[in-house]
């Protein structure tokens, strides 16, 4: 007998269970698959409005299900009285499933076994729908950019730091108003970065304090979509005024890096691949990767990830990264660090397609603000 | 010998590392107690970073750890290695911890522990600063409101809707309005509620179209702060126009039973105790709880859940919850949802104390917006 699917979790952090139920819970649940059908156990809290507005086929009430048997005491138990009613004793459960779930299962019986994957390998092949959300996504975080072009060009240069509309210009209002816009398109950007200088020197560093002319500011936003959950995920490196050579070097050899990435990609070929053409690239040039000190320098992050319902998610453009099929959705974002010439990622998504790639992010390439 | 603690996630969705480590890290992570030191396995992404903002005794750079082993294939095998080394074989994981980790550990030889209830209970006695950061966030809820009453105040009825500023006035735009505010006072506001009418009987409802005149209108803010990952947690209900003698009963008995609740708060009360006080005052005003059709109306919730680094937290006001402790921070936040009526919550969160509570949200009770 085919094992059941059992997943555990809110909506908004776990993307399985938002991909299976179609509806945003703020708090864990349990859902699963009976025969065929997609079942959730919810509090009244949740019932109406999932009644309306999910995937899911049938909903048992657990206040019903509590108020019927004293034996019931928590989520978990009216679970297991579901389950054995319906005979069901082989389960088959992501790997982030909870822990405390799983010993509860086994001991009352059940034989469960922990997906080593992905629970739902086609959420890494994307639909029609899915895709355009993904490109809404990029379209915000792209009106982001502008924003912070905007604000570079009209800010002025004096004693050594940026002043925007009588005040100093610092990477946490730079975020503000990026994430800001982003609300008013529809999208949440959290942890979005906009950090100068050697600060970009770590990758998710987000930035704090004043912006100083001539230096390397990394701005990467991933905005999710408030309506659909889908992210988008771009980067672009900016600078005002005039760059030195190193850091004109460095720009230029992540831009190329990127494009080799961009135009290696196809159906059926490997994510190591692609990521081995992005590295090698980037080495050709002469920028190595190595430790110093406490410090990695150089390329030392994967070249992509899937994005979706997830911001990091199946396939990966990293050392390990397996086949690449039609529909899969990936981000290209090469980038160098090095402490005292500073930072450059650049970023853009793609969608996986038989003969090559379609972008799925629009903006230019222009990093030098005067 | 003691267990030692292991935790996985990533600290944005999970709150016990983020309490343990104290730096947000967007991708999941290893951490855990090493002889007493608090110690993480990191990518170079990340390491930088730790080693400057962190809770972190010692990081583990899986970077180097890959490099120097080739049986090392992913951050579990490193962790593995890490752990055998140092001849550490009995662990105490929380109950979230994921379930791959955990037959992967048991298979390895290890005797790994899931502790049923908090893997940090001291999480729920909340230390002077963590105080203050819950008072700063509901800071930005109480602004929410006032916003709020604002747009309500200044709106015109016109043919059964209110027109604001030349428009037809929504619970979308309440909750772009009210999310804005809160981004520039530096908090997250997400699934911020603001639904009227039959609408907000789904208490989890964001709340979507045209807001009527004379129907109640739900408002749930639950602000993050940016900087400490700290959540506040208020609820206000508003009408425009005179309410109706059933609406009128319905926010008085809600009122009432919220001063009831919060007047029988101090260290040594049961949680369960305080819901019994809540839901027998809202009773005696004639309002029953019961399931009709497939909706549940009347008071379906509980009283109370504790807040803090996560918006849903230990210790809990409902009918399981256990005695309360000095430092314990919880909402009080009865409702009640008949349709055809419409829906009110009062919510405020509470400082356990000896002797009483002390208040930790303000914001005043008036209603009725004419």
């Amino acid at each position: 007998m085919k094992r059941e699917i059992l997943l555990y979790g809110d909506s908004r952090s776990n993307a399985d269970i938002l991909y299976f139920g179609g509806i945003f819970i703020p708090d864990p649940f349990f859902a699963f698959t009976l025969n065929g059908e997609r079942c959730a156990l919810l509090s009244p809290l949740e019932l109406g409005r999932a009644k309306k507005h999910s995937h899911f086929d049938r909903i048992f009430d657990y206040a019903e299900i509590k108020k019927a048997s004293s034996k019931v005491k928590d989520f978990c138990g009216a679970l297991i009285q579901i389950l054995q009613k319906c005979r069901k004793k082989r389960l088959l459960v992501p790997s982030a499933f909870p822990a405390f779930a799983l010993d509860i299962l086994r001991s009352e019986g059940f034989d469960v076994a922990v997906e080593p994957g992905e629970i739902f390998p086609e959420r890494s092949v994307k639909k029609r729908r899915e895709v355009a959300e993904i490109e809404k996504a990029n379209f915000v975080a792209a009106a982001g950019f502008s924003l912070v072009e905007e604000i570079l060009r009209e800010s002025v240069v004096e004693a050594e730091k940026l002043h925007y509309s009588g005040r100093i210009l610092t990477s946490e209002y730079l975020r503000a108003q990026i994430e800001r816009a982003s609300l008013e398109l529809g999208a949440d950007a959290v942890s979005t970065i906009a950090a100068a200088g050697d600060q970009a020197c770590d990758p998710h560093e987000c930035g704090h304090g004043p912006i100083r002319p001539r230096s390397l500011i990394v701005v990467d936003i991933f905005p999710r979509m408030r309506s659909s959950g889908y992210f988008g995920d771009m980067t672009r490196t900016f600078i005002k005024g005039i760059p030195s050579e190193a850091q004109f070097k460095m720009v230029d050899s992540v831009l190329k890096a990127q494009a080799k990435g961009l135009s290696s990609i196809k159906a059926g070929v490997l994510g190591s691949d692609v990521h081995a053409a992005v590295a090698g690239s980037l080495l050709s040039d002469g920028y190595a990767t190595l430790r110093e000190k406490t410090f990695w320098s150089g390329f030392f992050h994967s070249t992509g990830h899937g994005i979706g319902l997830e911001v990091h998610e199946a396939p990966s453009l990293g050392p390990l990264g397996g086949k690449l099929v039609a529909g899969n959705v990936v981000t290209v974002e090469p980038g160098l660090y090095y402490r005292g010439v500073g930072a450059c990622r650049i970023e853009d998504n793609v969608l996986v397609q038989k003969n090559g790639a379609r972008m799925l992010s629009e903006y230019h390439y222009n990093w030098i603000i005067e």
